[in-house]
């Protein structure tokens, strides 16, 4: 086995279950907060499972990335995208000038861009650039695998590197974030390759493809498919064939939260196709994963509900990058800091619907009302 | 025409049209920012609502405030409610104390909550409570009509009150919440009277009814119906027989609001029924309501449609406050920072996917790629 598949295989066999024990004492404490049980619906849930994540009955992220992986696609030869492929390479500049989407809601979620040229098909330099480049670009899964299964696996495990150092740093929760011309085509191929869904239900517009553009999309995926055969059961195979280097990053990302006891909230469409490809690699990665929004992008809503995973944020977004994500870190904090600021039944003397006032505490006020029940 | 009258009617008279104009020129500028059209979903949708609601390019909140009125309900005799009426005056302490969940997340949202008993049956104090009580509870709808049709004015009145008071202090923001024991029943009783939605699919678990409780509230709904026979046609008829004193209360909130061209953002199924009677009153007045979550509450998800609102939240919420309101303010700061903060295609040197890369900016990048499309 090489280094690489080592290296890849020591951060598997680190993913353990979240820690019960402490989740369901988080979860006896939810309840006796003052609000009728389960009122605050997945908030309750995403707490509950934060606390068995990070093994902490009072989870809290003061710090916190969304990590954008960028790279470029062969596959765009086809004319599958709506924009041209410079613009990856252009994005990756708007990231780190500051003035992408992602760049204004991760301000707002006070979380870091780290920005990763994982496969950008350009030399690009700049001070806050990771530049962990595997090659310029897949090459076009419509002819041949994209890359290699040994790049694969140095994908992976860069996304691996680039969440330690950060957890070194203190980060504690991490959001999966993109770029890359072309990638919804990879993503709906992984999803495809891995659920046996047919290319025609699993692609969407991207960026912006009319009817046409979608059909086309659909018919490169089914080429691709049949040219490579990825094998389902070996998602590396599938993810060497016909992903894309940043689904691999990602892949290296999800896996690497999970080892690390680190929520990983998961992004739109193709976020949530590494995120397929990690639970394949690793099934308990997937009670580490956090959904945040259902893309507007066909097939994500599928894909999450293959995932078991329910998104919070319902706003027909399609843009990627990660926004879904930081946008839904302000429902973590909320989940958080319900649990560390309310008021219990017996704290503020208010009645459970269960017993009499649930308390002598000297805010109890006299039963009032009609004396019903 | 009665004094209270003359003033709610100058309200009504006072809503007008959003400014299609500013809303138009924002949309322009959402639709040169660097990221494919309408990829941002709902977010860019709201902005440009929001634009058009203020009459302001670049809207900005810095002030907002949740009001929770508090009202009983005579109607909990009737057994309609998991939780004894003696909580609502218990959770409106819990609310001047700081430690209810809409506490919680409104000062993680930077809103003020503003509590006020509008119905409370009981004697309440409190340095931070406004009290404005109309009567100490409704009358049980099953037996007879709610209220008066004059106390259901001047409850609408002081919703019209709190508003205007916080206009004057700089507020601009509003979101409705409200605290009421056998609230959910009066909303249901109000949702179908006006819709014709038959009570069985109005109603639902409240604060936690089971199934036979489920059929009772609707049994009792049908009642109050067939004793009260209220005016469909007529909202205040509607609300002073099977309404509530806080749903009147937030009636005017929402048609204050939207005489001041302040968006209000609607909460859950109680809010959302006071929404459907503020429609009644000033159809303008829908323009300025903002949807914020879809409640588990059943007939939320019918009543919002039925007001063509659409909820960004999907958080299985249904415990009421204000609290899924206040949670989407993050959201409303989110669509108001990416028009102040994202870079152009222009400024960004970025390719807008129809021209080649559409300026001379010094940021423009070579075009790299495979030079496909």
């Amino acid at each position: 086995m090489k280094k690489e598949e080592q290296v890849l295989e020591q951060v598997l066999n680190k993913i353990a279950a979240p820690d019960s024990k402490i989740a369901a004492e988080t979860s006896a404490h939810v309840d006796i907060l003052t609000k009728p049980p389960g009122s605050l619906g997945k908030l309750e849930e995403l707490v509950i499972r934060l606390a068995g994540i990070t093994g902490q009955t009072r989870p809290c992220f003061d710090r916190r990335a969304v990590v954008v992986m960028a790279a470029d696609h062969g596959v765009v030869a086809e004319g599958i995208s709506a924009f041209p492929a410079e613009v990856t390479p252009q994005m990756v500049m708007n990231f780190l000038a500051g003035g992408a989407a992602v760049n204004v809601l991760a301000r707002h979620a006070r979380a870091e861009v780290i920005c990763v040229d994982i496969g950008v098909n350009a030399d690009l330099e700049h001070a806050n650039l990771l530049s962990r480049n595997i090659r310029k670009g897949t090459a076009n899964m419509a002819q041949g695998a994209a890359m290699t299964r040994d790049e694969a696996i140095r994908a992976i495990l860069v996304g691996v590197d680039v969440v330690a150092a950060e957890v070194a740093k203190g980060t504690g929760l991490f959001v999966t974030g993109e770029m890359g011309i072309g990638n919804t085509t990879a993503s709906a191929a992984v999803m495809s390759a891995l659920t046996g869904v047919a290319p025609v239900a699993a692609v969407g517009r991207g960026t912006g493809l009319d009817d046409a553009g979608v059909l086309r999309k659909a018919a490169v995926i089914s080429q691709a498919l049949s040219v490579n055969t990825p094998d389902p059961e070996d998602a590396l195979d599938v993810l060497c064939k016909v992903g894309g280097l940043e689904i691999a990053g990602l892949t290296g990302v999800i896996l690497a939260a999970a080892a690390h006891r680190c929520p990983v909230v998961v992004d739109g469409f193709i976020s949530t196709a590494a995120a397929l490809i990690a639970r394949k690699l690793a099934p308990l990665s997937t009670a580490y994963m956090i959904a945040s929004h259902t893309s507007h992008e066909n097939g994500h809503a599928a894909l999450l509900r293959e995932l078991d995973l329910k998104p919070m944020l319902d706003l027909d977004m399609r843009l990627g990058e990660g926004t879904g994500g930081v946008l839904s870190l302000h429902l973590i904090d909320a989940a958080c800091l319900i649990l560390n600021e309310m008021a219990t039944f017996a704290s503020a003397g208010v009645s459970d619907g269960t017993n009499q006032p649930s308390d002598s505490d000297s805010k109890v006020l006299p039963a009032q009302g009609d004396g019903s029940r």
